[in-house]
């Protein structure tokens, strides 16, 4: 364990502390479990104002593009872990040569940071998956439309994220303008599957092969933000939930990932189909800190440390997360007064982010046993909170 | 609200600055809350490694005892609230009396500052207590001893938790070696109760008079220190239940508290009695950080920030609460590998102290429906963390 005159966080010796790359809400949410465990966090952010330096006292200021500024930061971890998926693999190829522990590693990451590794290992694994192809040229598109018509999707090998890097294309000339963008390293293609509903299947897994699977959950995105998340997915098909389970332990196991991975599917007539991989918490998985017996933040850090996984089941029959998005009010705090005294259940998640519109700035959760009456609780404190009502 | 560059916590201007006197894991667990609410903590702390301090990254390091500390201090916050009881009455009364927030305020808190004040008050309020009376001599001690003989309870007035302060006397010369323990300010004598277990009732209250009661849970004591917390308490009977409520909030009320309370209170074949009274988050209501709808550390934030108070139920059936105490193992970290192992769904709290016979360094939570067994579970696990047993 790393001396704690050295990490600048101090504290009883004996606790590891996990180096966090990332300032962002996901790291902030790891502190809360970090501060039960008395697992000491150290993070890595763009600045003191971002989301999680405001609750971490040891914040390194720095650069994750910058090897050196890596190095350093890893010198007072025992590990080292992830709030992004951004950082360029071969910084952490040499960081984990140079004997630091990258969790996960980068040989796991890679595929969650490149659609087209991702699409091809999934393939060879045998995952369900839709029709895809690489692509780099306009002909290449058709070629592919030949067997399976336009409408399709597109999307950037790297680099997107919350609908970014993701488009639908009618046509040809869409499909120009699309690869036009130079700023993209690469493209696939892929069929728009025709899907009932959208699933997140998330597992944790330990560097000693230990895993668990939380429970299947519906995710309802808009705009390609996921919007909200209901868990279990209500009415799902027990087959098809079984099924995400296993593709999702099947694929943590084989692309040896460590620490939380979601695995988002389609759910279709047909069975569930793969379509993105995340390692690290994910949106999908904030219902857990307050409806699972052990939240995606606990078990990310037990899983990085190769401690013992905690119980992913469900504390309640019914959990609802709603995502707050920025919206016209730009002091969130005031809201507080109505949306707590109208309903004193409700669990709010704040990112100690400024609000822009459409921004991801923290979100809201119950627990019940009734879909409808939790949505309708959650969404008017959400619409409250926006400034889209005012009573 | 604070600017934020004069706080020194980044974020959002719009959430406000609540400064908490005192560095222990009641500020430490306050952290958890906070952060969910986008609240920005601010701490008085004797050093950088107290517990909260490790967790926060606001902290200035000084003398709670030094009113020009305390003034400076709460030049930062929007309001002052406590990890302790401990803040000179004085010192409080001159911060209130420059516009501070002082929450709870001095007027109250000294009630739980002062055995002897506090008794005085809930007689006049009609509370259900134990005989008592305050004492200065042996000769008060043996008139009290008249009408109910020893064994008797000799209390300090000031400056007791616990156990410390407390003191059993069997005779006159037991009280005369207590009563020449010079550093005490003052004593009261007390009736030794005859209880069949002892409760605890927690509340919140708002300065706008909003209260919420949580469960009555029993509390198990062993030299004083709260040992163990049942939530709620196992069959207990339900008009004691209702009236240790009812008692709790009248105090509440009538003391004009703001934040959290505890009551602490014996239960007899006759009724409840007020044993103790603290006002702040308390030990005997840790279990709702994992069993209760809004935890008192969320409950305590709300109430100082006057924000509409948090559901208090309980959100399982039975939560059982263990705390760690200090034993023969110095480092605690390794023994999660067994403990995890053996029971994913405990709930793991460490305050990050260093490890001293006796100290509080920690607790256990697990939330079921069986006492027996969620009690097996969890000494087992503190057992284990404490290096009682290896297996």
């Amino acid at each position: 364990m790393t001396d704690a005159s050295s990490s600048g966080t101090p504290g009883p010796a004996d606790f590891p502390v996990v180096g966090v790359v990332g300032g962002g809400q996901l790291a902030r949410m790891m502190q809360q479990p970090a501060i039960a465990l008395g697992v000491r966090l150290r993070l890595l952010a763009d600045s003191r104002s971002d989301s999680a330096a405001q609750v971490i006292s040891d914040v390194v200021v720095g650069d994750y593009r910058d090897f050196e500024t890596l190095r350093t930061f890893a010198q007072g971890c025992d590990v080292v872990t992830f709030d992004h998926e951004h950082v360029p693999t071969e910084h952490l190829r040499e960081l984990a040569g140079a004997g630091v522990l990258v969790r996960p590693g980068p040989s796991a990451l890679v595929f969650a940071q490149d659609k087209s590794l991702m699409r091809e290992r999934l393939s060879e694994l045998g995952a369900p998956l839709p029709r895809w192809s690489p692509v780099t040229s306009v002909a290449d598109v058709l070629a592919f439309a030949e067997a399976t018509p336009f409408p399709l999707v597109l999307k950037a090998t790297r680099g997107g994220y919350d609908g970014k890097g993701v488009w639908v294309v009618r046509n040809e000339h869409e499909a120009a303008e699309v690869l036009s963008h130079d700023q993209v390293p690469g493209f696939i293609v892929e069929e728009l599957v025709d899907y009932a509903r959208e699933l997140s299947a998330m597992v944790a897994r330990s560097p000693s092969g230990q895993a668990v699977a939380y429970p299947v959950v519906e995710t309802v995105q808009r705009d390609g933000i996921c919007h909200e998340v209901y868990a279990p997915a209500p009415g799902i098909d027990e087959d098809h939930a079984v099924r995400a389970q296993q593709v999702a332990l099947q694929i943590a196991g084989e692309l040896d990932v460590v620490g939380m991975m979601a695995v988002e599917l389609f759910d279709t007539p047909d069975g569930v189909l793969v379509n993105e991989l995340a390692m690290r918490p994910h949106n999908s998985g904030h219902w857990g800190i307050d409806g699972a017996v052990t939240s995606q933040f606990e078990n990310h850090l037990r899983a990085v440390l190769d401690l013992p996984l905690g119980d992913p089941s469900a504390s309640a029959p019914l959990t609802v997360m709603v995502n707050l998005l920025g919206g016209d009010l730009d002091d969130l705090y005031p809201a507080y007064l109505h949306c707590m005294a109208r309903d004193p259940a409700l669990k709010f998640h704040m990112y100690g982010k400024v609000v822009k519109p459409g921004r991801k700035v923290g979100h809201v959760t119950a627990t019940g046993t009734d879909l409808d009456d939790l949505l309708e609780r959650i969404r008017h404190a959400i619409a409250y909170l926006r400034g889209d009502i005012d009573e």
